[in-house]
């Protein structure tokens, strides 16, 4: 470690944590020495495991310490139906939200050429090998809709297509709560192109 | 270790830090996992060896892994003034905003006594005895205008009048750029009744 105090050390190590700026990195690093120098402890042991100990799950590409995770070692989960996102926040979301009970797929990314992200790096090849070898009986597309989102869904719609893999995609529209008013332009239009007869 | 997933065991590390929810503490975890693990294996050492190392300094009690901090260790700052503040962050504050280059005592509190904070924890013995040893030219008291800190600044004036030591108080007011419309009453008020002569 370098000479500066270590006061300083610490309220500069503490800004890789993102959104913390310097009078935020300060507040935490005296509320952790003066009053709470116990969770301190207990955050670098916890820090230091997960930074050496996770890492990818061998099936779905989601983070864990275990070779697989819990979601794709879960027998009661349905495998007929595999959920592909984008990131692990994404798995977060969903199973916060929603009752699903199928499987995920992580791509940790998503398709960028310009940035170097193509199949290989979202592990697109894994994931035809698994299309492949153990169909699921439908794939349900998550990618955000976003330029780069949107064509991830498409590539990994011919890619479920090839394997006649029944394909969805998640409902894109106003959100709920939200007001025409102030909803953008695309997501309108996008709506309403989308829209849904309702049955009588 | 429990046997929650380590990754939800981290999320939920994270929330010891001031004002980090849940959401935040999901955004930093997978920030680090995913594209800062150098920095995350970093702040984990530095978080350890702060706090196990960072202590008090035997003269100002400023927090500092040595015994006698850098402020007071060092020749240069003219130790015939003394600033007397509430918290490690006043002095960080006051060194980064003034051209200050006296000493400090820091209390880590000011005086509650319904919390059971009386003179014995804030060091006031030892500061007394400093008082009376070693005493500075001028002692300048910063704490905070709160009706504690108000108490506190009162006690130390009495201490300081004691060993005949010459006491200022910062002066408290509108704040530069602020607008007398927006400004609290009290602070109008306080403004008013220690208004300055202008020397012609």
């Amino acid at each position: 470690m370098s000479s500066e105090p270590l006061l300083e050390q610490f309220i500069e190590a503490l800004r890789c944590l993102p959104g913390v700026g310097p009078k935020s990195a300060q507040r935490m690093a005296l509320h952790l020495l003066e009053r709470d120098r116990e969770g301190g402890r207990h955050l670098s042991t916890v820090l230091d495991a997960a930074m050496e100990r996770i890492g990818r799950c061998n099936l779905c590409r989601n983070l864990t310490e275990q070779e697989t995770c819990s979601i794709c070692s879960n027998d009661q989960r349905d495998s007929s139906l595999l959920c592909v996102v984008e990131s692990p926040s994404d798995v977060m979301a969903i199973e916060q939200a929603t009752g699903y009970r199928g499987r995920y797929f992580v791509l940790m990314g998503r398709l960028s050429p310009l940035d170097g992200i193509g199949p290989a790096e979202l592990g697109l090849e894994d994931l035809a090998e698994r299309l492949r070898e153990n169909p699921p009986g439908e794939m349900i597309i998550a990618t955000n809709p976003t330029v780069e989102g949107e064509a991830t869904a498409y590539y990994l719609q011919r890619m479920a297509q090839k394997n006649s893999i029944e394909v969805s995609r998640i409902a894109h529209g106003v959100p709920l709560g939200g007001e025409l008013e102030f909803t953008d332009q695309s997501t309108i239009a996008h709506a309403f192109t989308s829209r849904q007869l309702v049955e009588t």
